[in-house]
């Protein structure tokens, strides 16, 4: 029997009775480790879950020399696929799209257009990863922007979000869409059948908010989403009810998440410092350090890593790139999570559904 | 020699050799609380500030009331302004300006245009507070939009950060306005010439952010503010550099204080959650707890709490709803500041020089 399947505190159990197999094309010279990060998460992934298979996509010779120094051997499980460049953390999304075709980001989104993959995770830089995996897979048909989604720790467990930072300018029709596709992606991975879904806006009264948002509202209203209504920022993490979905314009979004980076950063600090105070509050701070590992691990950001991108004919998980192994490792985990549940097939059918009931209103 | 006026980590003696007298109006009524907290606060700043003098504004029986029950007795230094009104936490900003023109928030601001006041605290309503503000005191000419400022604990002391929600959408323009407004009310309060100006973006790189945001930066480049660039939500309480103001449109800065907000709370829980789990770590809890409140103290919300509305003629400080009496204090604490420091007088001069450059460049 495998370990279950953890992401954040969702918790799958692979049924392995039919053992389907899984295979995970992983961008293994991206983000800000490259290899050594990436393929000891890999391996670990392996090991945990014994119906995968990984496709290590880079630089044949360095990841050979990475795999033989780890003594680990999973057979035809993982493979290497050769790819002789790599994109930068910082090089512009048109440059790479043009001039990086062997680029190890490039080739492993391939493998998923061509079937050798079901799902791509990269750590690399996000621009050129949702370039790429734009021009490569291609749009589902009537889905007119893809959209970054990712999960938020709250005091109710979690939180999906999107759009974290893909589109600068929404219309409404561009949030409903957001709110369509986010909703099959919740359905599911949370096995929840009417995921909450609401509206990041500045405050839950009717006349709050921008013109874009006003409208995507009424488009919600009239929808079969179980829209609940405006939510504000809080509700990320701490709303006064539990939402399953949030739905933002990517500026939006991305301020917010970083935002709540940022709290995350400066509370941590203000913690550290009052327990590094004098030699009697690091005493204390020994005394307690058990119940601040707990603390810390119920917030852990790395838990919560990967985002993945909605709109798209093909999965590709975005990690963080400054992924630590725990952090790369949860990524490759919500890519088996989304391949398992049939994401982009529930998600394209039901933009079908939506169009052709729009057509026969 | 009175106590130094704190406001977050800005502490500012007040020089009591030219003994100016200080004059301010307080909403006492509004607030979830009204003048169970309104009241107690204003007597702690009278104390605390001998330079000081009060007008409550509010129904003179319910005040004279609790007055008389606080045994306080100020003199001539707290007086009461009879309001017949009140304006409701949820009522709507045009019917509040329409039909209660004897509310308590309308008399205190009243106050201030008829020059018996210099500022005005109040915890009502804010789109009531706003509009009525506007209505009243008028704008500073040149001034398209008022906009709403406010600080955050950072890792580097604090922030302010504008406009927090008073502009659902926001040109070019009116950014380069809120960040001309903004750096005068830094330099007054925070005793620094060149306040460092940095723009809310969804990245750093000149590439990114929507077409507002990026016509505000050559606006601001091109300005003789200290503008260091883009900066992204995590710089509002722990970015890379130390930011002194932080500009973004209404709606962004309003979702990136209230998830702040929200991660804030998210993130105590999680600690009182740890603490809280058996009786081991309860036991672990009362140890810490000295430490925990120092690290409480050093984020505590409540020692931000006040935000200044810009761009009117007159200074109004509008403090959290559900403010405490802590919290409300601050909020006063803060209008005693802007006073003194003279604020209002300094953004309207700086304005009226930015449109001169102009009309001569």
């Amino acid at each position: 029997m495998p370990n279950p399947i953890r992401f954040g505190s969702l918790s799958i159990t692979v049924e392995s009775f039919v053992s389907v197999s899984l295979i995970i094309s992983i961008d293994a010279m991206g983000g800000d480790h490259g290899p050594e990060v990436t393929i000891p998460a890999s391996l670990d992934c392996l090991k945990n879950n014994p119906d995968l298979k990984l496709i290590l996509v880079g630089d044949e010779t360095v990841l050979k020399q990475r795999l033989a120094q780890s003594g680990c051997d999973y057979g035809d499980r993982l493979s290497i696929q050769h790819a002789s460049e790599c994109v930068g953390m910082d090089e512009s999304p048109s440059k790479a799209l043009k001039n990086k075709k062997d680029s190890s980001m490039r080739v492993a989104i391939n493998l998923v257009r061509d079937g050798h993959a079901q799902a791509c995770v990269s750590a690399g830089n996000t621009g050129a990863l949702m370039a790429t995996a734009r021009f490569v897979l291609k749009m589902i048909p009537g889905v007119d922007r893809p959209a970054i989604i990712s999960t938020l720790p709250s005091i109710y467990g979690h939180t999906h979000v999107l759009d974290l930072g893909a589109n600068v300018d929404c219309t409404a029709e561009h949030l409903f869409q957001f709110a369509v596709m986010g909703t099959e992606l919740v359905k599911a991975v949370e096995n929840i059948e009417n995921p909450k879904v609401g509206l990041l806006n500045i405050g839950e009264e009717d006349t709050k908010g921008n013109e874009q948002v006003k409208a995507a509202a009424k488009l919600l209203e009239n929808s079969t989403l179980n829209y609940i209504g405006y939510v504000e920022g809080n509700s990320l993490n701490a709303g006064p009810v539990k939402v399953d979905l949030i739905v933002a314009d990517g500026f939006v979004g991305n301020v917010a998440l970083k935002s709540i980076e940022g709290a995350a950063k400066m509370i941590g600090t203000a913690l550290k410092d009052a327990f590094n105070k004098n030699s009697m509050t690091k005493l204390v701070g020994l005394i307690a350090y058990p119940v601040l590992k707990l603390f810390k691990k119920r917030i852990d950001p790395r838990l919560y890593n990967g985002a993945s991108f909605l709109g798209l004919r093909g999965l590709v998980i975005k990690s963080h790139g400054g992924a630590d192994e725990l952090a790369f490792k949860t990524a490759i985990q919500l890519a088996e999570v989304e391949v398992k549940k049939d994401v982009i097939r529930k998600i394209s059918e039901q933009v079908q559904l939506t169009l052709a009931r729009r057509e026969s209103a």
